[in-house]
């Protein structure tokens, strides 16, 4: 995984990256962008995160994008306008608040009954426990324990403790080469 | 590709989909939910909409979650405040606005220089095709050519039309046994 530099991160980021984000992933020739993508590219490398059986690889790839395409897709606009210091009593607020926790509802009911989202630990967790740490953050995640749970579960897991450590260290660094 | 009687639809439709939302597609023991995960497995059966060698299958794959996590991610907040008559000045609206115009102006200078997302045609132009289809009935393409270009080389292809005159006769056959 590469980064760009902070200086100038817009010219270096389009120009690897259409939509300006990070991350990107480089492995050999290729380069790869969304991380959804990334993580497929990922577990194609490693049984570890994604089951090499159809049946239980399609049920993680499905749960991929449901954490993406189902619970993203509300949390995103609800966290932006959250983050934007939006009004809780607007109509657009009540809509995009309504949203989110009809996903987190149905979400709910599906965690209730499991430790992982398909069978084995694999990418739809990686995804599904990220998209939920922002909503943690904001507070949204009260009223679902088993979401809370499943969170607790993730983010308990020593690799992403060491990938969370990794990342500081990286800002860190960053931060360091900035000030001198 | 099933779909749920449109009475009781609510229980068919969580029996097969934790989201209450179609489309699923069933294909032998497999149940698929999610376009994203759907569209790669039909893809793994056919080169003709995902191609086998890894760069250019690498570069499809990242431009469909590209269309469904870059760009819907934008649209479909924006859709909803569109369709529930949100007042324009508001500064929620000020703000999803201007998140989907910077996803469709980054999206356009791609498009300018290109007639696929990913070289041939795709499983990404499938998706990103229905995407911006539902941006350009709203009237949200207007300030950007290249992809309203795009997306009539899309929706011009026969696959589409045939896709789409599919789907309305079957609306039209459940509408008529719901009349009698």
């Amino acid at each position: 995984m590469e980064s760009a530099p902070f200086d100038d991160r817009e010219a270096a980021l389009f120009a690897r990256q259409p939509f300006g984000q990070a991350p990107w992933l480089t492995d050999g020739d290729l380069a790869i962008f969304e991380s959804g993508a990334i993580l497929l590219h990922l577990g194609e490398r490693s049984e570890a995160i994604l089951p090499a059986k159809p049946r239980r690889r399609s049920e993680a790839i499905q749960w991929a994008f449901a954490a993406l395409n189902s619970v993203e897709m509300a949390s995103l606009p609800w966290s932006i306008l959250a983050f934007s210091g939006e009004a809780r009593d607007t109509p657009a607020w009540k809509i995009l608040d309504d949203f989110l926790k009809s996903r987190l509802q149905d979400l709910e009911s599906v965690l209730v009954g499991r430790e992982w989202l398909a069978g084995s630990f694999s990418i739809a967790d990686i995804l599904m426990a990220d998209v939920l740490r922002l909503v943690d953050r904001l507070g949204g995640l009260a009223a679902y324990p088993a979401c809370g749970s499943y969170l607790s579960r993730g983010t308990a897991r020593p690799a992403f403790a060491k990938a969370r450590a990794d990342q500081l260290a990286h800002f860190a660094a960053a931060d360091e080469r900035r000030a001198n």
